[in-house]
């Protein structure tokens, strides 16, 4: 079978080079102050998870590999190379599975392109704006080729926050590594063979894997380009490139019909508020509405019927969690705690004893959870039944813009939550004022 | 669409398992014979590539990173971190693509698994004897998760050296590292999220890249594993599992039927004795055959037709070679070569002025390539139009096994042409007597 035929010819790589080099006074106010909030909300997560089992297994290993120490690793003492160090930032800073999330990407941009930015512009000696503006650029070029790859791709098991991950990190770090035109070509060109990342990880320690690979495969194509590596002509969109081997049904023109700079598609950047998997916040804040509109005993609910977007019942549909990480991926779990005020925004509400509560498994059991295609994937609709026969019906749709004040004041409560306060508006401080600030400046705050 | 009905359940993992338990005394003279070679054949490819420009980029990137000094880096002074020289082997000892070739699986075993099981086994104090044996069983289970994976995987752009190549290379790395069942079962789960390598880089440097990811996918995923690193149960045959996601005809059980230690499908593997892509080298027989029949002047040809198996049209069939890398990929300037009887076995004789040679360009016009179904992709059958009307025909495959007198003397007269005698002899020398050799010492036989 030959698919050549159905593919567009290079325009995503022109498209994507052209995103490398649009200059920061091109950037709109909108996208940059998103993009500083997202620095923000991926600094405070990572910090958070620096304690994680899967963070002290990857600096272990890493820091015994050893090398020269040019970029930061979070939570570790040592400096490392920026390859390394994007590996582990992009698995620490996922670790808690807390980041950012764009539904057209279908991934998590901070925690893929961070820590490829930050590493090579602290190698390098870049400024933190330039660290944010890179990140800007690669967030948009992920979520343009996840929109390329398309839905099919996502759902034949790809995970997108790895795959098209990989190419923002690459643009990000080659911006940071000052790659030409040419150069950059052939590191795009290049992760496209290294570029990898499989949703059957979710739930394990090998999801936040895929988030660091993106990172370090980025900085690695990055710096080979630098060296003068030559890659194919279009290793993305050209025969037997990324989008043809990687999807069945790819889009490789729709995506490009409004490009930035005119349009940031990352504007639709979302941050959890909850600390579990983003399929599942629409019905959290569902049942929320619920629960603060009435009073509701747990033994007086006879079945919660669910709604949500088919794509999601591959990823967050755990029928018998067992972990806490696994509890965070399971919609009548989760479903139970939020009608019996459990707090999902804290992180430390997930544990395995959590799987084990008694009153919430039988909660649980009477929920019901079932795909339905004429809900987009930010919405959710529920229906209670009580026990005597009344139905009690909510829905929510992430996709409602909010404010930034409103923003704001969600991610640094979030943050003092996680960090306390005195971290978390010290955090905030630096992002909020970049100016003067130097990406290794932004390192040492995720290493104290 | 749920695909995971059709997939078999963890029959592959299991079997993978079964192979990396498998002791030594287990293992059949011949296929231990033929690892051997397959040994020496890497050590001689692996250092005749050592200057080549892609070896220099990835020795100037990983020793400015450098790191603790625990592996060889090929033909480089500073030994490096294991994964780092898992890397730099791969792409190193790939670079000239002059490596064993299996057609079962249809990739380059020996780049992906000796630099992973060579990194790790320096880094363990492993013997030589050792890495021969876990190259051996990597090997093995690479071939058969290449079966798995199906033609289909290689026709869709898949570059299976890559790919299958990452589950053996961490296999082979795992027996260094010494896992534990519990532990082999995640180091092969995770590399499954992390292996990839597409065809669109043949003729590029991405192509060797691709075998050194390999190598340095499967040395990172055992010494994760090693570390308590928890992955999904089964990353490889399970739902969206590696197979699921990147084959579209898998063959998840039939490859299974006669399993190792009973049977070594690696006993097939194939050597190179032209510098060239081996879907060629059956078209170089073939022609050669010919040529040693009877004396034919260029001027006299007329045409000569090709006929191949039809996946290599998409591999080794470029029309207007520019570069040495690029000729080595073409069959009618391979067409022309033969027939005028350039030396194919030599590397040097792939140059970028050889693709601007008239006399060759004007013969190369002459050939015509076509896919013929019924052929195996290990046969090649030619047809020698003279201007007087006249028909030679000539066929051969590549299957037919030689004894191994001849492929040791096949193996030891094209080391002597990249070597040179006396390295070429020592190089024998260690790896025809394994017994009393460490790993370490193979690594400095790649160093000085």
């Amino acid at each position: 079978m030959d698919r050549t035929d159905v593919m567009g010819s290079g325009e995503s790589m022109n498209r994507l080079l052209a995103i490398a080099a649009i200059g920061p006074d091109s950037l709109p106010p909108r996208a940059r102050r998103l993009a500083e909030f997202s620095l923000f909300d991926w600094m405070v997560v990572a910090r958070a998870g620096a304690d994680q089992p899967v963070s002290a297994i990857i600096r272990d290993l890493l820091e015994k590999d050893g090398g020269t120490p040019v970029a930061t690793v979070i939570g570790g003492g040592k400096r490392l190379p920026a390859r390394a160090a994007a590996l582990a930032n992009g698995m620490i800073s996922h670790s808690l599975d807390y980041d950012d999330t764009h539904f057209a990407h279908i991934g998590h941009p901070s925690v893929a392109i961070f820590p490829a930015a930050l590493a090579a512009a602290e190698e390098e000696g870049c400024s933190a704006a330039e660290v944010r503006d890179a990140f800007l650029l690669g967030a948009e070029a992920s979520c343009r080729i996840g929109m390329v790859l398309g839905r099919v791709h996502y759902q034949r098991g790809f995970h997108q926050t790895a795959t098209a991950g990989a190419f923002g990190a690459t643009l990000a770090a080659g911006r940071m590594y000052g790659l030409t035109p040419v150069q950059m070509r052939h590191a795009l060109s290049l992760v496209a063979t290294r570029a990898s990342g499989l949703k059957s990880q979710f739930g394990t320690m090998g999801k936040p894997y895929n988030a660091g690979i993106a990172a370090s495969n980025g900085v690695e194509a990055a710096a080979l380009a630098k060296r003068g590596f030559v890659s194919c002509d279009d290793g993305i969109g050209g025969p037997q490139g990324f989008v043809e081997t990687h999807s069945d049904g790819p889009d490789p023109e729709g995506p490009w019909a409004d490009p930035p700079p005119q349009r940031f598609i990352f504007d639709d950047i979302k941050y959890k508020l909850h600390a579990c998997c983003h399929g599942t916040h629409a019905m959290i804040e569902a049942l929320g509405e619920v629960r603060r509109r009435r009073s509701i005993a747990p033994g007086d609910v006879k079945r919660i019927r669910v709604l949500t977007h088919p794509r999601w019942l591959r990823v967050c549909d755990i029928k018998a969690p067992r972990t806490g990480l696994e509890a965070k991926f399971s919609y009548i779990l989760l479903a139970a705690m939020a009608m019996q005020r459990v707090d999902t925004a804290a992180e430390a509400t997930y544990t395995d004893a959590l799987c084990q509560d008694p009153g919430l498994g039988a909660l649980a059991a009477r929920v019901e959870v079932s795909g339905k295609e004429a809900l987009s994937d930010t919405q959710c609709e529920v229906d209670i039944e009580l026990a005597g026969g009344e139905h009690i019906e909510s829905a929510y749709d992430l996709a409602t813009p909010l404010p930034e004040e409103v923003l704001e004041a969600g991610l640094r409560t979030k943050a003092r939550g996680l960090l306390g306060e005195a971290t978390a508006d010290k955090l905030w401080s630096a992002v909020a004022a970049l100016d003067g600030v130097s990406a290794r400046d932004l390192g040492a705050l995720l290493r104290d």
